[in-house]
């Protein structure tokens, strides 16, 4: 084990994220010490009971007091009220970070309430499952996944550099790209399919022709894909469609078109167009296998009591 | 283990699923005898090094000679032909079935074709894995699955019951229903999911603002969710949208509803109807998992090289 990175780390809002980063950075000896502080008692109640905190506070307040590190773990929309809330109690040359999936208006939200003597590194640790609160999370949940770090121009590079090495200490690979484009990249691999994944999961809910019943009997067909992610915390993604409006727009429109000529091509019984599509899209997966983003395994590797 | 309840099955287009009733067949002692058939050098040889079947033919004719159970496993587009073909050889009181995923098409294209001394009762078995071809099979796949048997108006009901026995036998569970109703519940469980993750895959893999590499690195931000059905077979797809043409663009249609309806929330910024509509949304998954259709653990269960 190495020396410490920090000293204190605090986690605002220790839910999925934020347990999970506190669960790993103490299995890899990131920091001597962790604060978590929650509103909800019981949640405070949890993170005690779970012990993957060194203290466990009521107030954002009193988390950041001495704080080498502050990782805020709240939904996109209350980052702003968080970063004004902490600002009067940083510690001078604290590093103030987030997780949230939006980072144009996370940099809008709560840059502006920080002071200037601490450097204010925005990030996004895309992992995650479909489960929420404290309780779901685990120490191995960031290895082999990405980190990006998206630090808003004139950002101090030592802390950026700080931070990466944190993330790469708890499991994962880090990239650095700008928050506008970062807002792009997921609109397409996050935010667009959990909007289309909550759409269908909808759609087949409200038919009349098919019950419930047989939705949920039939799943296996394909459907039950699209459930796991629409089971996320709706409070999260609302925050996030409505962070990312412009972006998630543009994919959307895209994908409009696309559904469209699909659809042209089912309604003319054109054969050709259809296994031309379906065939250029095999790459994409043996692609994310390759890149260690999926596993191989048939049923994403669901068991079917068997050990085939 | 019973007596078997066929003396000779006969599988014709033994791929992911046909190599997968033989094998289950066989663990069962639900026949005393296997014959495949493929057209295929290549899938007759792995067959037979895979030994699943006690005979391989090359031709469907030559499958079903003698035949008390036919199973017809080859894309939907081409079992009008296959019964063509098999007609004039099968043995009086046969049962001939499928395994198409669309089954109204398949009552038009094949039991016209089929004597009076045969019985038909097309069958759908709710299974499968992204994965194609005889070496994905495997005996468990119809474990606590699916199969929906479709029996045209007037046909024997001695036949639907001995062919319910055999599925049963396999491990699936069995519902009866109309060809049209079957098609109408499986356009919205099965093929509208396919439609959608093939268009989804297909936008991402065509934007000139994120790249091909951003789209896999990220991808555990939901995307990959959608990968995996979208590189089912796609001549198998090609021939389900078109043989289900009507249902699928139903279900599209009201799926292009919701997905307006959504849109005009995240334009206008109303929060509470996304929160509405993503908190409604995650019963079903509850419902999917306590119908036994998918697993309740996180990520479907992929592994996070943890024990969790």
């Amino acid at each position: 084990m190495t020396a410490p990175l920090f000293d204190t780390l605090a986690i605002i809002g220790p839910g999925l994220i934020g347990s999970s980063i506190a669960r790993a950075a103490r299995a890899q000896g990131a920091v001597r010490s962790i604060v978590a502080s929650s509103r909800s008692p019981e949640t405070r109640k949890i993170i005690a009971k779970l012990g993957i905190a060194d203290k466990v506070v009521e107030t954002s307040a009193q988390a950041v007091e001495g704080a080498d590190l502050v990782i805020v773990c709240v939904p996109v929309g209350v980052c702003g009220t968080v970063a004004k809330e902490i600002a009067p109690h940083l510690k001078a040359g604290a590093i103030v970070s987030d997780v949230g999936s939006v980072k144009g208006v996370i940099v809008r939200d709560m840059g502006p309430h920080l002071p200037d003597n601490v450097h204010f590194v925005p990030a996004h640790p895309v992992a995650g499952t479909e489960h929420s609160g404290p309780e779901a999370g685990f120490a191995e949940l960031f290895e082999n996944r990405w980190c990006i770090l998206t630090p808003p121009e004139g950002t101090d590079a030592e802390s950026v550099d700080r931070l990466a090495a944190f993330w790469s200490l708890l499991g994962a690979n880090v990239e650095i790209m700008t928050p506008d484009h970062h807002d792009l990249v997921l609109a397409v691999t996050s935010h667009l399919p959990h909007l289309i994944a909550y759409t269908i999961v909808g759609t087949a809910d409200e038919l009349e022709t098919v019950t419930r019943s047989e939705v949920l009997k039939f799943s296996a067909g394909g459907f039950r894909d699209f459930t796991r992610i629409a089971t996320s915390d709706p409070t999260m993604w609302r925050d996030i469609f409505l962070a990312n409006k412009e972006a998630v727009l543009e994919m959307l429109g895209r994908f409009n078109e696309d559904v469209a000529a699909l659809t042209k091509a089912i309604r003319r019984g054109d054969g050709e167009a259809l296994s031309e599509h379906f065939t250029r899209t095999r790459a994409i997966r043996r692609g994310i296998i390759d890149a260690g983003q999926d596993t191989a395994d048939a049923d994403f590797g669901r068991s079917h009591g068997h050990e085939d």
